[in-house]
């Protein structure tokens, strides 16, 4: 496995493998790698012939006061566990790599970048998008994985991807969990162990969600009511938002569809540290359910 | 030379054309072509396998109250004239095709797009860079052909390519100008004859500040005042500005470095019809021509 810490490096890589003929997977992350990371890279590993897993602390996508600074970076840890996985390349620029004096270009997403995570975080999606679109020009990847985890930069990736044209595909890989349901994220590192227990009520509040839903409950006040008690009861959480969405533009309504897909999200602060957490409902299996 | 309106089929050329091998020039334009099109052409087919001409209206760049509507159209016409020139494809999408009922995504450079053309035209060179940077990832070119004639378009770009990592280069071609001195422009084309006539203002004020420069004078201020007034004695002109730049900031001085280059530009309504110019200057090429 190559480690490549600049982009002059990685242009030669590229360039050498495509003209090899062979297609790049890139898996794009902030590095304190985990079992959530090495699922999307064993999903890219099976579907491209190269692949390339960026690890960059993203300045652009942090907002002031934010844990820009302590996000937890350790190359030499992230290098080995990417390897063992089958990694082919690790990017791992650095910040003036990346951004030199006198950067001065952004791409932005409308309207789904306002609401849920992008209402507590102005900016946040500016910068991934930014960020995203210079590592596909300068990865040229025929794929790129993401995690259902960040269900809205999922959603807000893939729009930019349709509106500029942008010659790859999207690939959304499934959340990984904790056996106890808490949902993998480098952020997971910085909890006390009360607030690790404390974080189940994430995707405690999920699964009421999901249940109310399948058990014909259709009017969302209702069902982010029950959401939020559960997450009432653990003294250490503060809640963000609890947010239930449909479509691709993350519309959120009074009533849900009789049919189609619903988004539940949410944020909460354990503490100091704010988590989030998703799942994707199957509107129509609860009626199917009763009528079986 | 094919003539394509959707982008499914321009992905299959760019597939194709890329499997072959071939190197892909692109020309930008929005129609109406003239001989400086057809330069930026000639430069392409020189310099590349395969040259796409993208003609496209860009309603994105205009503003409100600009001349959307009214821009000459003509694809017959400019199929012919670019067919003659040895065009591959031309590439001719709907607006509808660009951009999809939905569409929500920009990319935007800070600072040099405020002043000159950007400051009487807010949002401009966002629809600019949002649909180059389209183009550019639909038709993949190894290289892109940009007049310098609309030389703060190409600052523009040059930074959003250089930020964004795009994996192409830009070619500059110079500007195109009728016997007399005046600039080909489409817009020419709405001129009366009493205002073509008067549009002679521009290319003269630019030499007469290209004179002065040249004869030593620094300040600004100075060489600005001469190029007004020659412009002030052409009663259908009206200045939008007059700029004196330095470097790819575009950044403009009270007094010019002793060497470099110096980019003088000026817009100009004759009657309706906005017009621009521009010269690169030599500074220190005065100093030398006084020694010899």
């Amino acid at each position: 496995m190559k480690v490549i810490r600049t982009i002059a490096e990685l242009k030669e890589w590229v360039i050498e493998t495509k003209q090899a003929g062979r297609t790049i997977g890139l898996v794009p992350t902030m590095g304190w790698l985990h079992e959530g990371h090495f699922s999307l890279l064993r999903e890219a590993k099976k579907n491209c012939n190269q692949v390339v897993v960026s690890i960059f602390v993203n300045p652009l996508q942090f907002g002031q006061g934010e844990d820009y600074e302590e996000y937890p970076r350790d190359l030499t840890r992230d290098s080995r566990g990417a390897e063992k996985e089958g990694a082919d390349v690790i990017f791992a620029p650095s910040v003036q790599e990346m951004y030199p004096r006198g950067f001065k270009t952004t791409v932005e997403v409308k309207g789904i970048t306002e609401k849920l995570c992008g209402a507590s975080r102005p900016g946040h999606f500016l910068g991934v998008c930014t960020v995203v679109t210079k590592l596909f020009n300068l990865v040229q990847p025929d794929k790129a994985f993401f995690g259902q985890k960040d269900a809205q930069q999922v959603a807000v990736i893939k729009t930019m991807v349709e509106d500029l044209n942008m010659p790859l595909s999207i690939e959304v890989v499934p959340i990984v969990r904790e056996a106890d349901g808490l949902a993998l994220s480098s952020r997971n590192s910085y909890l006390s162990q009360e607030e690790r227990k404390g974080a189940l009520v994430l995707s405690k509040a999920l699964r009421i969600g999901e249940n109310l839903i399948l058990q014909g409950e259709r009017k969302t006040s209702i069902i982010k009511k029950n959401m939020e008690e559960v997450i009432k009861e653990e003294r250490l959480a503060k809640i963000d938002y609890i947010a239930i969405c449909i479509g691709k533009e993350l519309e959120e309504a009074e009533e849900l569809p009789p049919s189609g897909e619903a988004l539940l999200a949410l944020a909460v602060y354990m503490g100091k540290t704010r988590l989030i957490d998703n799942t994707v409902v199957c509107i129509d299996n609860g009626n199917k359910r009763l009528i079986d």
